[in-house]
């Protein structure tokens, strides 16, 4: 049986698909009499009597939506629970849309939230995406929009981000205290900007310590477990081996770390090696993996935050877009232990 | 700004909401050059044309809706990757709600689910449910609902699970092939169908191979990394200790395992383990978790050609649920090594 719509209560009542409309959403000309009707009628054929109706109304749904490249990530299944603490709390609730790091399924994700009628959208980008005409949509629909951790600024968006070149600067920073000489970088697509700031903070601890910053030692991967592997195999065969690797995040750091072990040489001990977010597994691995802390619990109250006040916000108060800018923690375990002697 | 709703564009057109909602739903009492203006107008104010009020009349958005307790457990990341495969080859999106395994927000994920109109729902249940009454709202709506891996059968809805069962079957019975004697069993909540599957496949298994279940052996633990962890180092307690462990899942396992490296006994070559589940960190931890795999690309996959089946389906055609188990795969890796002699 086809679900009940509106024009199923208009037939059982004989009248017309706009009259039960009016009278479902409380309208004026519309007698007591007719919306008693109407709503018991819509009761008995188990209408949907949804916020969709009263939405159109007020505009309002009480829901937002969360774009995330991906749910497997743990990071982003963090920060949806940040985000999520905040929202329901206000009495909202969230809907997930993964994009797979793809744009179409980015644009698509969009398009399905606000079909949805969702009060807000919180987004962090896809890999894939190097247009954003779709996030210009929200915007222009008047449905607030905030972006986190990838974000980019041109969009004139209020953003949550951690301060990545820091994060970088201080993982490249604590391989030098550790005692490396050689460390290299595995980049990710510089088109992103938190990996490129990665970049800029790796380089810029390796001046600041008076380290040459050696091209050789800085390769570009995608930000994956096999792309970690191909790249670090590729660091492995070069005439004058890095002792220690700082990557880009932590799946790239885990591949790395998979190269490492299928080599003589065996962390730890022989090559310090320094991820980035935090990952779950990153505890668990052997050896467990020093990692950058991106605040993702922070990162995703303050988002909810920043949403729900310009969903709920003066529309006669224009506010410029704010960037919160959180500080990255080093955590230190296991594969940046001093190099041998 | 807030968002344009009918009442602004009726406001601009001089005209009634009625009238704006007729035009935009095509009404046939609306003149065609009644719906150009009302159409010009909406466009102009950005008033959010979506699928919303089409979808009053027509009872179809093309979105599905996926309740999952978690997204940080990486089983329900791959099982909605296996639901979008196949929902987007048909042209549905996909939206996600987290019930954080609990009732009253899996109570919310169906309502705003059934808000956002969406088209059929596919679930897995809390571990914290045990009223199902909210699953049956969306029957009594005619939103057709699918079960997968945590399902009920009494609520007359299809599902898909792995044959839990004989997962664990295989599992206890591979630990006494490698050698072990004293097997134990970290068990699950006994009120969700999958964890007592598994408790009854590894009491059948140890009877069929002519071991004692002894019941010092059995303990109960919360599906987590900490209950896993209080549960083992209450097994090291006993005079009779176990020489190995199956427990109920990946997570449980890892607390076990990390219990097992604070004492003196080292894995491997101490005390075998196994899990289950297949989560993502189980191939990197050290060592390598054995483990059961419930195929959940697969999973994904019948659940949503389930759901697409029932919401495309001959209205007249009344079906029986259908319930699809899925075979289980053991996964050896390196801790269930034989024990040392």
């Amino acid at each position: 049986m086809p679900r009940t719509t509106i024009h199923d209560i208009a037939k059982a009542l004989n009248t017309s698909a706009a009259t039960v409309s009016r009278a479902l959403n409380d309208h004026p000309s519309i007698s007591e009499a007719t919306k008693v009707m109407v709503r018991v009628t819509a009761k008995q054929l188990n209408y949907q009597q949804n916020r969709m109706a009263s939405s159109l109304r007020s505009g309002k749904s009480m829901v937002i939506g969360v774009i995330i490249p991906s749910a497997e990530i743990s990071f982003f299944g963090s920060v949806i629970h940040g985000i999520e603490e905040v929202a329901k709390a206000r009495g909202y609730n969230v809907l997930l849309f993964q994009s797979n790091e793809r744009y179409q399924q980015e644009v698509q994700g969009i398009q399905t939230l606000l079909q949805s009628n969702v009060d807000g959208i919180i987004a962090s980008i896809a890999k894939e995406t190097t247009h954003y005409s779709h996030f210009l949509e929200a915007k222009r629909r008047n449905t607030p929009l905030i972006l986190f951790d990838r974000a980019i600024e041109d969009l004139g968006v209020s953003t949550v981000v951690i301060d990545d070149y820091k994060g970088a600067y201080m993982a490249t920073e604590h391989l030098v205290e550790q005692g490396y000489r050689r460390i290299a970088h595995i980049a990710g697509p510089s088109h992103i900007k938190i990996f490129h700031e990665r970049l800029r903070g790796y380089v810029d601890a390796l001046s600041a310590n008076k380290l040459v910053v050696d091209e050789d030692l800085i390769v570009y991967g995608k930000v994956s477990i096999d792309s970690g592997r191909e790249r670090m195999n590729q660091l492995l065969q070069l005439d004058l081996m890095p002792d220690a690797v700082f990557a880009v995040e932590d799946f790239t750091a885990l591949g790395a770390l998979q190269a490492i072990k299928e080599t003589e040489f065996h962390q730890p001990g022989q090559i310090g090696l320094v991820g980035f977010a935090n990952e779950a597994f990153s505890a668990y691995i052997t050896p467990s993996l020093t990692t950058v802390d991106q605040q993702t619990n922070i990162m995703g109250r303050e988002a909810a935050q920043l949403l729900l006040n310009a969903i709920t916000g003066n529309a006669n108060t224009e506010t410029l877009p704010q960037k919160i800018v959180l500080d990255p923690k080093l955590v230190v375990r296991d594969s940046s232990r001093p190099p041998d002697q």
